[in-house]
């Protein structure tokens, strides 16, 4: 291993995403040097989303003013199951990959090693190495946006599992007692079910301000609108996101208690459109139904790094395996 | 390490209940050379009980062959969360025991090193070390009797978590919309659960053959009473046996979802008393939920060494500590 303190070393960090990737220099410190984003755009092929990969390095390494060739190494998040050891997504639904050696093709374009991991670990990592979840050894990290994904730092490690899908959190059953398509947390907790949610009462006859903000296309709400109807005191939507928070906190109670974690770091877009009261909530219901009673000393904490979490723990990962090989 | 094939050290297993206490003396291959039993007796003090465990030790040692000063090690199995480090009860609601130092009061009784663990760990190592468990990276056992335990082998090493106590599955929120007091897994699929259960619907004019079993005393049902009817086809005993089976496997199905794990073992009094049938139903249940479907391929099978477990698994954890000690 490298003396840190004096690591000189520069690291590409990638966050495929998708709709968007996001691409960053990071230094061996975490310090984020240079920021560069493309559209995703699966649907012109794999060929065509590593292209526009290789296109926003080219850019982020000159803004940073470091070249490619002297990058030590590449980490990639992307969203799906990933095998961190051979480098392969599995299996990414939304942009239609299947077993595809994106570690090897990136490498061969870029020229420098790439390393890969699942998009939730890699800023899960990111929070766990520079953020919120710092020196924690026994952590959760749960993103809750368009669904709810997870990773776990077990023993100061990413934790994978036998079939390397560790994290799942989103497609724990939460209302055994629901009819399918409502069971889980996602289904239950997610932008996307509270949009529903929303929806739905509204339709129902229950008095809000989201028509008002969306113009009447109740197919528009985003976490954006969630977010400005709660800060407005909308008294559905506070219902709603209140409700769902509370659920999800009881969840992570179950995690907690199963697995005696010391810290769970809470991101991912709803999380920072409602900011401290989403926190707030699940802090509540998972100290409150956590057990034993040693277990409510358990944290929950809102991630500190945000939009950058990927990026950096992508370059964490890279920093890691490279020297992890050496 | 010493060699395995050729070590002849004998070790002490002794598996702490609130009830009884189980003793063996094992052999470092798995072999169980001796038992014996005592009551606990926890109602007379800390020191009464540790007397009887003394006791229970001579008289396994004796008929053992196995002269107490060539015991290499004892390991000891003891209800509740235990500091494996210090060998200190941290607190064992049964036994009333809280903060005590029981490894070096028994060490200091017996003249031997002894190694303390939690009872569900013990079974669990037991299990993974030489019964239906073995060879698995990411295993859970779980105990289903007067309550539901749990203990979780990870990365091939027993997981303790930040507080010293994961693995408390019977304490995870099964139904969320429940009251207070019936929305634990141990609430909803324990023994003890299932026993209740079984009495309000008789009271309430179910039909069934359990009062003829009890001889009317319908606080006096058990495990046998159970296994009994259910044997019988007692319809209502099948049908509250099959929804606890049920509805315990959706929530393994969560915690497969959440840590991708290889095996389940499924042991404890109720599983040993309705035996395949009650694992055939959680596994169906496990593999129907589990999440993505590659987790489906989890293996649930019930355990092999049924009452010898904590025995042989307090006997392992002996072994291995006092070799990392050395």
């Amino acid at each position: 291993m490298t003396d840190a303190a004096n690591d000189q070393r520069k690291f590409l960090g990638i966050d495929l995403g998708g709709t968007n990737v996001q691409i960053g220099v990071v230094g061996a410190d975490g310090k984020v040097l240079s920021r560069a984003k493309r559209k995703t755009g699966a649907e012109e092929g794999r060929d065509a989303v590593l292209a526009r990969i290789a296109d926003g390095v080219n850019e982020a390494c000159k803004s940073a003013g470091v070249p490619l060739d002297q990058v030590a190494a590449v980490g990639m998040g992307a969203p799906g199951p990933v095998d961190p050891n051979t480098g392969v997504v599995i299996e990414a639904v939304n942009l239609r990959w299947v077993d595809e050696p994106v570690a090897r093709l990136l490498s061969d374009r870029l020229g420098r090693p790439v390393f890969l991991d699942n998009d939730v670990n890699v800023a899960v990592y990111g929070e766990w190495k520079q953020g919120a979840g710092r020196g924690a050894r026994q952590l959760m990290g749960v993103w809750v946006g368009t669904g709810v994904g997870g990773g776990l730092i077990l023993n100061s490690q990413l934790f994978y599992g036998h079939f390397l899908t560790a994290g799942e959190v989103g497609h724990m059953i939460m209302h055994q007692m629901n009819p399918p398509g409502v069971r889980s947390v996602e289904h239950n907790c997610s932008r996307t079910a509270i949009c529903n949610r929303v929806r739905q009462l509204i339709e129902a006859g229950r008095a809000s301000i989201v028509p008002d903000l969306v113009e009447g296309k109740l197919g528009k709400i985003k976490s954006r609108t969630i977010a400005d109807a709660y800060r407005k005191n909308d008294a559905l939507v506070v219902e709603i996101v209140h409700d769902a928070a509370t659920r999800l906190g009881i969840m992570l109670a179950g995690v907690v208690t199963l697995l005696s974690l010391e810290k769970i770091v809470l991101g991912g877009g709803l999380t920072e459109a409602i900011g401290e009261p989403f926190v707030t909530r699940v802090r509540d219901a998972v100290k409150k139904e956590a057990f034993p009673a040693v277990c409510k000393q358990v944290e929950v904490v809102a991630s500190a790094l945000e939009d950058n979490a990927g990026v950096v723990g992508a370059a964490f990962i890279a920093l890691e395996r490279l020297d992890a090989r050496a």
